[in-house]
């Protein structure tokens, strides 16, 4: 998405650790008319897929999820993250590894709002190596709810994660796909 | 608000240890067609005030306040819940405590996504004893930005919050006002 790539290259950061910082629209601040339109394009690429429900994870895939919702006039469930893995038996739970935090952690939703029925389109801001993806589904196939797919802002496409979660036959859109980046040569983005 | 007052009464469940969870349109699940009457409703409240930027904390503030600020066509500052009260130079930050986890923490905000001349909605779904709110107020002051009111969409009337931030000169307008609230009697909302 074009739109998308510009705003990348004009306000994103490319900091040390592979880390790409777009905080002023879509994780710290989010810039909402811009990223309804993000909305819009998940809208088009899923317009034919029946979507009841869009799944998300704490806390910067809520807005997006949020502001895409709309489009699908469906609702949103976020997962949590979990302080404990011990967990009661009304919620679906998942492992899931932070490398923001570098450690390992369990994200959660409760039973009643994941259903056999739902058909569930996943959200999330970033795609690197996939875990917070394989989680939510993970959480979808507990649930026996349908993944019809996911729906991605930013992937790092040069990361293990995108290959991985379409393998097992989900189909993965991303609005801006990076084939390389570091701090001296700034953002290469896929064809 | 009629409306919110009778999804509430539907769907809430008041729980042990003074907690409405209202997990299926607000907190957890989010109903995002209802949810985006709810920011209908914070607009009209606000039309006449020159909103410029809306200010809420990670998570369950996110979702809400991006629906809200659609309706000002502004963007949303989510405060970020700090690891640390070890802060770099580049952020401003108050603290808070925290009565889910029982522990004072911190909330920051980057310095360069609130100015001196922002004029602030600041936006929470709930109000109780007022540590979110006065902790997003203290960014706002250290930023030298305008508070221009708070919006929040359940207030807890018997809890001290509301009069604290009132107090303060600042204006609230809470879309539901609970006046008292037990497992055994539900929920009595103020006139």
């Amino acid at each position: 998405m074009q739109l998308l790539e510009q705003r990348i290259r004009a306000t994103g950061k490319v900091c040390p650790g592979d880390v790409l910082k777009v905080n002023d629209f879509l994780n710290h601040q989010i810039d909402v008319p811009f990223v309804k339109r993000l909305g819009e394009e998940f809208r088009r690429l899923y317009k034919d897929n029946y979507i009841s429900k869009i799944l998300t994870i704490e806390a910067s895939g809520i807005g997006i999820a949020c502001l895409t919702a709309e489009q699908f006039n469906c609702p949103v469930l976020f997962a949590k993250k979990a302080m404990t893995t011990n967990m009661s038996d009304d919620v679906f739970s998942a492992p899931i590894y932070s490398y923001t935090h570098q450690q390992p952690g369990t994200i959660v939703v409760n039973r009643e709002f994941l259903k056999p029925t739902d058909r569930v389109l996943i959200i999330d801001d970033f795609l690197a190596n996939g875990s917070a993806l394989s989680a939510l589904i993970q959480l979808c196939h507990e649930a026996k709810a349908e993944v019809v797919g996911c729906g991605v802002v930013i992937e790092k496409a040069y990361q293990p994660g995108g290959k991985k979660i379409r393998d097992m036959g989900i189909r993965v859109e991303s609005l801006a796909r990076i084939k390389a980046m570091s701090v001296e040569n700034g953002i290469e983005f896929c064809d």
